[in-house]
């Protein structure tokens, strides 16, 4: 099976995991559900949740705990989708469109999709611990994976890297500004996603520390080559305009080190991740590989 | 010991617990991690935190399951001014101060007072898991007060309460309605550290339910208590001017029922929570049922 085969089979799974992700007995606010799942369902490639699935078949060698999995790959992309709806608020980046859709505060209004990513991250946690409590995944899997969230989504983790992004539009001047934002507003939930299918399919320790390794440089990787294609890329293929970070002046990697440097830094994460993984006896790490290469080598 | 004395001794436990809430090697910017303790050092009452503490010293007839009960007491502290922050931005209540000091958006802007109250939501979930990973916490109680916490402050709880108090600006109409939001935006979570606390002590099924049938009850008389202080409150005592529902057209159930009506729920409310407890042959359950009386009673 091509790897582009493989991602698109396992997005299909997550995609019909997602519509049953919020309970339909629980009595939510209509309008509420509505924005919750606007934004859920807005066509998103579904990255982050194909990467926990592929880490956990990667650990088992076999789709065996896809079950035990699938509880964290529509978490982490809950809280990926919390954390645009807050990004494009009007206080923080002020987007009106996502993927060609309106953004979710110019639907619902501000005070909506503030509430919808509130309510989008908690819920996260609830099918992790959910998943535990009806003996879908180990209690101390879901127990770590909890914590991993927790801390990687967090104040240390994704909000850090958001936070310091905020408040570096006074001018972010060196690499190491520059990687903290990266690294943790983009590079932690990959990060996550890897640990997260590892412990799911029963992973070591070992593995747990090369996942979380190769999560972090397979990141930064998409990160760097997400800033090099807004500087080269083909509008049409990318479906966004591009020069978007300059017209903002955000800084980014090209503006930092230039763009052969940037490509070059893509490349030796890209190498180093390999490595680390092939390192860490995994029953199958092929496609799990064949997904890091198909993500940093993308033209869109 | 008095009950003032008691809830005085605790809230003073869990102040010292929250000033390490936020591991200080944790690599958090700055701004962020100023904006977090800024609200929740602001001189909170701490009443869900000593919930929790009371409930598991109710159900284990001593103190030893206090270092247990102590994160999920911090938790739903976090959980709590997390909401506070979100209520009080100008999308939703536009708040400039609370509680006699500036709102959080007001000294630290918009963008970082999200972030900040995103922050404290998620790291609420990073202390319950850590506990249980360091073994201060049994597994099995983590997952289930890890799964209370997000059904009860998420989509069907605390943000569905917010969201329906929001959406019925319009004009709230009905008594259901009106208690759907108070049930919601305030009783949630003090059901919550009753079932946390208890969970954490050790308490059985039936004990459980009690508690969250109990909690349901104080928190939905200690709202209605709120909003007759409202109308009928002394100023100098409350620390706050009174009338501010019926100035912003919150519907209330004073408004809806009257004040004498109003009363007579509170003291229903209350003499159910009572007996409901009693019932649930809780080792030491008088210091609990003190602090229901003392809540519902308060006149700030």
């Amino acid at each position: 099976m091509s790897v582009e085969a493989y991602i698109a089979r396992l997005a299909a799974a997550v995609e019909q995991a997602l519509d049953s992700a919020i309970p339909v007995e629980w009595d939510v606010p209509g309008k509420l559900r509505e924005a919750m799942m606007y934004s859920l369902k807005a066509g998103g490639k579904r990255i982050r949740p194909v990467l926990v699935l592929a880490a956990a078949e990667a650990v088992r060698g076999d789709e065996s705990a896809a079950e035990a999995a699938m509880p964290a790959a529509c978490a982490v992309e809950l809280v990926h989708t919390y954390s645009l709806i807050h990004d494009d608020l009007p206080a923080m980046d002020d987007d009106d469109f996502r993927r060609g859709k309106l953004t979710n505060h110019k639907v619902f209004g501000e005070a909506m999709a503030i509430l919808a990513g509130d309510a989008l991250l908690t819920h996260a946690f609830h099918l992790i611990a959910e998943a535990a409590l009806s003996g879908r995944l180990p209690a101390d899997a879901a127990l770590a994976i909890t914590a991993d969230l927790a801390r990687l989504a967090g104040a240390s983790g994704m909000v850090g890297g958001q936070a310091a992004d905020m408040l570096g539009e006074q001018g972010v001047t060196s690499l190491d500004e520059m990687r903290y934002i990266h690294l943790h507003k983009t590079s932690d939930l990959i990060t996550f996603s890897l640990t997260a299918g590892g412990r799911a399919g029963g992973a070591d320790a070992a593995q747990i520390d090369a996942l979380a390794a190769f999560g972090m440089r397979i990141g930064l990787a998409f990160q760097i080559r997400d800033d090099i294609l807004d500087v080269v890329g083909d509008e049409r293929v990318l479906g966004k305009k591009t020069n978007s970070d300059a017209r903002r002046l955000k800084v980014t990697y090209p503006y930092l080190i230039g763009l052969d440097a940037s490509r070059a830094e893509v490349e030796r994460l890209t190498r180093e991740a390999k490595e680390v993984l092939l390192d860490a006896s995994l029953r199958k790490p092929d496609l799990l590989l064949g997904i890091a290469e198909y993500l940093v080598s993308r033209d869109r």
